[in-house]
């Protein structure tokens, strides 16, 4: 009897209350968006018969968690999930092809220094290799956009990013840049080799991941969000193909096309990584999602 | 096209591998459970077509409330609905009768004074109604169980429970006791009159409830634990049912049997309830939810 109790009347009743149903004003969209998202709750609660000591074990992971979104939310697949459901409704649209996107991640931060040509990334010094990096930016047909520029933002070989560094050890920005690239498209940087970082020890996300059986590490990585007057913003990332864990990120962010190996020579490894963008269709399709970011 | 994307191949092996399915070690049942939990969300994103800037506002906006989930969690419904659910479930397996159980909320301090006789809740001025509430604690053949325990918590006339008043204005453990219940069953109290509250102007809970539609009151109530060797825990509370909001409590605790009219005279007003306890059918049942509560 009690997996059809959520369509019992009096949980359906209590259901339209609840979202705002039942009365004037607001907004409908969100009434029916918050009506579905709790009786999805309960749904769960009555399927898996979750007791209410276990149900505010729950609501007090999240809360306690609620400082580790931006890794949970990867995490559990739902950042790549908006990857993927942004694809489906541009392949739908006829709106395809280029650089595929992959996920932001929590770490961006605004404001880094806007700089042009040979870019040095890397303000602290760091007992590591060196990574440069090069390609060329361009659209559809291969012509170079004009006025773009390449956001880049990396961990250092701890793993760690600056203003999110919990040693305190780096300068501010610290492998990231803004980098203007003029009209033949090509960029170059190098910098200090990053590496993959494993969620924070002890915090929630680690519990999370650990109570299903996962782990919490991403392979070596290097951000970028490309921007050009006439061109669809781009959001992406690669990982190295060489790391251990290239085809095994807990973040879901390895995508084909983004997996470069890079060419090693004593302490230094090459990159050449080309980026296609897609012509906008309206100015929207210019700027980065409304994501709250940090900003220095 | 659309609308099955959560179902393709490509989306459900994201689920298996970000829930933990595909890998040995972990909890099945919270694999599960996470699956369950993450596909609906997945749903929804679908169903209600959201933008990449909708879901990061929505994950900022939990991540914003998470100090009031508390307040988010009765508002949109899913204590009550623990309680609907635990009736169901005792209904099921022949377990009914005695007083209402209805949602603790988020404000019970443990350690309050424990007390006997005749108790005066109220520790601190409050130019007010005095409340005088008297009945009997009894069992299913209307018994007085030995070594009864009643726990009593409510709010000043501002709306403002000690330990969370935002003025800093009330000694610990205003309006807190633990009544010790001698052999007759009898219980009596009095304590300043406490009024109905809103939730936090400009907080989430606000925030999240003006945008479906809805207020944040409570009408005026007072809180219960009644515990006793031999019987079930009941955690309950009284609306007062000449409060405005008596029959519109944001955070649905209202219950039929819990809904007294004080007899108001003078300055005085008069309630009378009985609690009947249920009783046990094994140790665990004498015991509260193992929700993290405050401790003065």
């Amino acid at each position: 009897m009690i997996q059809d109790f959520v369509r019992t009347s009096e949980v359906q009743a209590l259901l339209d209350r609840a979202s705002g149903k039942t009365v004037e004003g607001g907004d409908d969209r969100l009434k029916a968006i918050t009506r579905d998202l709790v009786e999805s709750l309960m749904a769960t609660i009555v399927k898996y018969d979750i007791t209410e000591s276990e149900f505010w074990s729950a609501i007090k992971f999240f809360q306690n968690g609620a400082g580790e979104f931006g890794l949970i939310v990867p995490g559990l697949g739902l950042e790549h999930f908006m990857d993927l459901y942004m694809d489906a409704k541009d392949k739908e649209a006829g709106q395809s092809g280029g650089t595929p996107r992959t996920i932001e991640g929590p770490l961006y931060v605004e404001g880094a220094p806007l700089v042009e040509g040979d870019a040095d990334l890397s303000d602290d010094p760091d007992e590591t290799d060196t990574l440069y990096m090069t390609g060329e930016i361009k659209g559809p047909e291969g012509e170079n956009p004009d006025g773009a520029i390449l956001h880049v933002w990396h961990a250092n070989s701890k793993g760690f990013y600056s203003h999110f560094d919990p040693t305190g050890a780096q300068t501010p920005f610290n492998n990231r840049r803004r980098i203007k690239i003029g009209s033949d498209g090509r960029y170059s940087f190098h910098s200090k080799m990053p590496n993959g970082y494993s969620v924070p020890p002890g915090g929630s996300t680690e519990t999370l991941l650990k109570a299903i059986g996962r782990h919490g590490n991403r392979p070596a990585h290097v951000h970028f969000f490309v921007e050009a007057p006439g061109y669809r913003a781009l959001t992406t990332q690669i990982n190295f193909g060489d790391d251990p864990f290239a085809n095994d990120d807990f973040a879901f962010a390895t995508r084909e096309g983004l997996l470069p190996v890079p060419q090693r020579q004593g302490d230094s490894a090459y990159v050449a990584f080309d980026f296609e963008l897609q012509r906008s269709a309206s100015s929207d399709d210019e700027v980065f999602s409304a994501r709250s970011r940090a900003a220095a």
